[in-house]
């Protein structure tokens, strides 16, 4: 999916820039008598003073715009376990999102070891310079472990992006798309092909947002309650939140009469012509794997689909959890919010869909581009309606 | 020594300031067509070549301009242990200082943790995205414990600026001293006070520099081979390779007829008038403590101190780290330097020292001031005549 000149591109780029991130300083051109402010001797009243009112930490250091882009490696982008040094190019690609579109001081932490135990205990120890955390491309369900216990035990929020962004750009969108196919929430049959970090965040949210009828499949078929094979403790949530009826069979049995098709498989061609025709009428088909997805666009077109979103910039419709994560990451600290609710979550992916005007929405057009300086404006207004903090 | 007035304005500019470190993208205004390149999907081809050829992290990623600036907070300053949140005001001022005089990216990691093992695992855990660590501000001799593991067994260089940094300023200023008053490295009689990882530093680089006579002394006085109480690897090091004819007795001892003085003992009012009258001719007094020095230097001055330094802008001869790290830094960065050894501190240290001209020569002037753009210069054209790398 991605040209050959475009990769070429972006090596000539990453040549050139030697990394594409700096830390600087927020005062230019420091002259002697600031430096006596800012650093020996005059910093020591900045540190008597925290140390005397620990809350301060929060405005008098940087603690409180800064953001840590974790990673082990083990799951970037569809490459997969390519390690800590390949993944930087990504992070630093992240921290630089987060910067321009939400103004927050975002720094990569690539970790040399997988283990879970050692991820934990490394955040645990970095969490003085940070006011949130990021989890990033790391593999499943090891990472939502990892987010499970961090929550408990860190004062600052633990922000999963491939589940709580993906969650609420893909809310977002099918929030619009049903204005447009005249559909409700409450009686759609949705099918989510994937059981990692973005489906089990999908699914979370559907039910939260009033969904109804969900069905989950990964390599096994759908999930569903007692199932045995290939489950872990999330997969057993989602077999417990979702699928009602306790609907057997394979991704095909599930998609027929569905109404939306969300896909965050990891698999390219999983979806085919054949199953949309067996869809419900209208049918809404998100194909989010990147950079190759479920099914190309002009097949579910073709097919009969009669919204089709992807995670690529090469077409209409991008999905994209980078709409989510600068905005939502400038409203978490600004708020000082210091845990990722679903409630949280649900009024983000609504002020995002409604950022796309009646006038504005079309099939093509369900959400708005991450240029759009309303989505952040529009976020900050419904969190602090929220009174979380 | 810190004015109420020099306090309050530091206050009031950290509180306006919010932080005084930012992350930013080196491109600005980013165009859609760059974020194709620096993020996903463009991005793949560049962890792709990195996973296929590792020592490209160096040429496409930030690493190679990195530096993690490191403290546990039980140091911090003259406060001694106000823990990570209140040490990262110094942090982030010294990543100011590597950014503004060096070009560094230097990040803060204040570690939620005092114990050995676990900063170490840290440490390590967070290798991938530097291009140097940095040790600051965390007690002795644990310090000097984790600074020789971490060289061990990392790849990148191990800086401890309280030893390696305040070693090379110390050893410079020394040299344009002796120059004033005509002595040698190899006949002067050398005290220094303290046995800390900074007065452990500087002997180590006064001995590869050709200092023979040193007397190290702590709490319990002159350390000497074979002495028993309060003792560490360390110090037992020291005692090894200082004090040839193990004298024994008190700082006062040590002093008659010493040639200089060196403090690096944390205690105020440690050197008095009587005691400087008991050295060499033309003594050399370096009271470093900051922020209050062993001795005032005017007191120094008239108890017949030739040349009288300290660590504290409000007098000439500011013998201050702040000098060294950032040029050091910007050299070990840009030649890949991965291990701090004392040819590399001696050539700095001489480096520096011959920054200040015959011309520019004198009694208050020993070492540069540090915007003199001279130092990063020559420090990089005698570091690249090691061939280290």
């Amino acid at each position: 999916m991605i040209s050959d000149q475009n990769s070429k591109k972006a090596l000539a780029l990453h040549k050139k820039l030697k990394g594409k991130i700096i830390v600087t300083g927020k005062i230019k051109n420091l002259r002697s008598s600031e430096i006596k402010l800012i650093y020996t001797p005059g910093v020591a009243a900045v540190c008597k003073e925290i140390y005397h009112h620990p809350e301060k930490k929060y405005t008098l250091t940087s603690k409180g715009n800064n953001v840590a882009i974790v990673t082990d490696g083990t799951r970037i982008l569809g490459l997969g376990n390519i390690g800590p040094y390949a993944a930087l190019p990504v992070m630093e690609g992240k921290a630089v999102l987060y910067q321009e579109f939400g103004g927050v001081s975002a720094f990569p932490i690539c970790l040399d070891t997988i283990k879970k135990d050692e991820i934990i205990a490394t955040i645990k120890a970095i969490e003085p310079v940070f006011g949130a955390i990021n989890l990033e491309d790391i593999e499943s369900p090891k990472v939502m472990e990892i987010s499970d216990e961090l929550e408990k035990s860190l004062p600052i929020p633990i922000f999963h992006d491939d589940r709580h962004g993906t969650s609420v750009v893909v809310l977002s969108a099918l929030l619009n798309s049903l204005k447009l196919t005249k559909k409700q929430l409450s009686t759609i049959r949705v099918v989510v092909a994937g059981a990692g970090s973005a489906g089990y965040g999908i699914c979370k949210l559907l039910v939260a947002s009033g969904c109804k009828n969900i069905l989950v499949t990964d390599s096994d078929g759908i999930i569903y309650k007692g199932r045995t094979a290939n489950m872990n403790k999330y997969k057993k949530e989602l077999g417990d939140i979702t699928n009602s009826k306790k609907e057997k069979g394979s991704l095909c049995d599930a998609l027929k009469n569905a109404d939306v098709f969300i896909g965050v498989s990891g698999k390219k061609n999983l979806l085919t012509f054949k199953i949309i025709k067996t869809m419900n009428r209208d049918p809404i088909v998100f194909a989010l794997t990147n950079p190759d997805p479920e099914i190309k666009p002009d097949i579910a077109k073709a097919a009969g689909a009669k919204i089709v979103a992807t995670g690529s910039y090469l077409y209409p419709n991008k999905v994209n959890n980078a709409l989510v994560f600068p905005h939502l990451m400038r409203a978490i600290l600004d708020k000082r919010i210091n845990k990722i609710t679903m409630k949280l979550l649900l009024v983000t992916a609504m002020a995002i869909a409604k950022t796309v005007s009646n006038r504005e929405l079309h099939y093509e057009h369900i959400i708005p581009s991450m240029y759009d300086k309303r989505i952040q404006k529009n976020i900050i207004t419904a969190i602090s309606k929220l009174h979380l903090k």
